[in-house]
């Protein structure tokens, strides 16, 4: 079997199992499928569950492409070939209880020949109200991930998550981080590629029993309007990091890629309040203290 | 009187009347103003309204600031002094009803020593329903505005501003566009400098009758659930426009402007559905065929 095929079908059955539990934990909200395909070649499948009695809004979506890359990055890679493969699995979700986190997700591999490939990706947590017990409950999977690898993935890619989460225009993160990595490979890892494939497919095995967790703990907690409208205050930061910031983003709206599963990680309503002042003292105010680099959470 | 202070006085004297007239025709919002300063120097007027009969949100912003330019952009302008001044009205208005359409308007003047200085601005209107016999309105006073100072402004601009009021991503425009204009100078347009300012504080002064009139004609419009969810539709890509293509937004976010000010563009509240479609022949149907460039409304 070819390496990539061999992604492609890791990346997929995660995919599954995934949308899968997500379905069980919601009980109610169910995915909805639309397979699309690439002028330039390849596709994806994007699955999207919306009004759930958890999840608000949310897409888990795969993609597998390939193609000639445009010119400037030939150039900029300094590549004899320009035929470039790319898979990945994305996930946003936005949950209706403004307790519940916001959770997003990455894997992704990239190919242009035996020299030039690698992995990336990256999984981070955005509570509305930081709950102390969750951060570190979450940090704590995901470092247990990490440390089955390599004992330094999780402090540097824990780093690599709050400084690439980073709203720079407010000066706060995303959230409470998580991890983030990109171009692994042999040579930067001491692990050759199926152990790479194994470590991938282990950040994304990570998702579902963090995220499961987190709803549970958290989907049956009462909450008040001034909550809800603290909760779309934070979607509205969310916006603003993505449109703003993330390079998936840029690239796929740069590249033309499929509009409607790039944006499925804008929240389903957001609000802009003009010169929002938490209480002092207050959750909110508290959550705002936490929105900081280099917390150890784990 | 030095030309940049009879700019000043020009540009807030316009900010005051623009609050005045627009407090009048809403009948309850109040304007509140914050003073700022900027640490490199200068500062603003920024007033805001929320809340209004028919002003859910907007801002009438006044700057004069005044510094060191960055050194990226001083080598771009191959300049020898790296002492700037710009001062600028900017304004933008989300009203409650979403047969009022939203309105941007944004006049500027830039200095760098008497070789390098030019005005720039623009206003263009985003119906979140298009009726035609309001774009025509607003079209033929903008170019009754410009004809008075050169018959070739308006088709200029016109164009000019289908071109930069085009979210790229969504293949459609802003709304039904308006004028657009940069760095006017005596070489370019055979002004000098004092009627350039007449021209654009007549672009300025235009801006109240024009949205004062749009208003009167809809602001009694009755409107259900649907069409305010597909005014949170209009207003969600309103927002990725101005957080992904915006220049006047890009620049204040990267050179640490005062953001509350920068993002009172942004909408109240907002909405993202995956995949919308809008019914065939519906009126939703309607205004997305007129999100077009080239469409000749003066």
């Amino acid at each position: 079997m070819v390496f990539k095929d061999k992604v492609v079908a890791a990346f997929q059955k995660i995919q599954d199992s995934i949308c899968q539990g997500l379905e069980q934990t919601d009980g109610k909200g169910k995915f909805e499928e639309e397979l699309w395909s690439r002028e330039g070649g390849g596709g994806g499948r994007t699955r999207i569950l919306q009004n759930g009695n958890v999840i608000e809004k949310g897409g888990v979506n795969f993609s597998a492409v390939h193609g000639k890359l445009p010119d400037a990055i030939k150039k900029s890679f300094k590549l004899e070939s320009d035929d470039f493969f790319a898979t990945g699995v994305s996930i946003v979700m936005h949950p209706n209880n403004p307790f519940v986190p916001i959770i997003h997700m990455n894997i992704r591999y990239f190919e242009m020949d035996d020299q030039t490939r690698w992995f990336g990706g990256g999984i981070d947590l955005t509570p509305h109200y930081v709950i102390d017990t969750d951060a570190r409950f979450f940090h704590h999977l995901l470092k247990q991930t990490c440390d089955k690898f390599d004992a330094s993935f999780y402090p540097k890619f824990k780093a690599h998550a709050d400084d690439y989460f980073f709203i720079r225009h407010r000066e706060e993160t995303r959230g409470v981080g998580g991890i983030f990595y990109d171009k692994l490979k042999p040579e930067n890892t001491g692990l050759d590629f199926d152990r790479l494939l194994d470590f991938s497919a282990a950040v994304g095995n990570t998702f579902l029993p963090a995220y499961t967790e987190l709803i549970d703990r958290n989907r049956d907690t009462d909450f008040n309007t001034e909550e809800q409208e603290w909760q779309y205050l934070r979607r509205s930061r969310y916006a603003e990091f993505n449109l703003v910031y993330d390079a998936g983003t840029k690239f796929g709206l740069e590249t033309n890629g499929r509009i409607e599963s790039i944006l499925m990680s804008l929240p389903p309503m957001a609000k802009w309040v003009y010169n929002y002042q938490a209480i002092p003292d207050s959750a909110e105010a508290d959550t705002l203290s936490k929105l900081k680099k280099g917390i150890e959470w784990a």
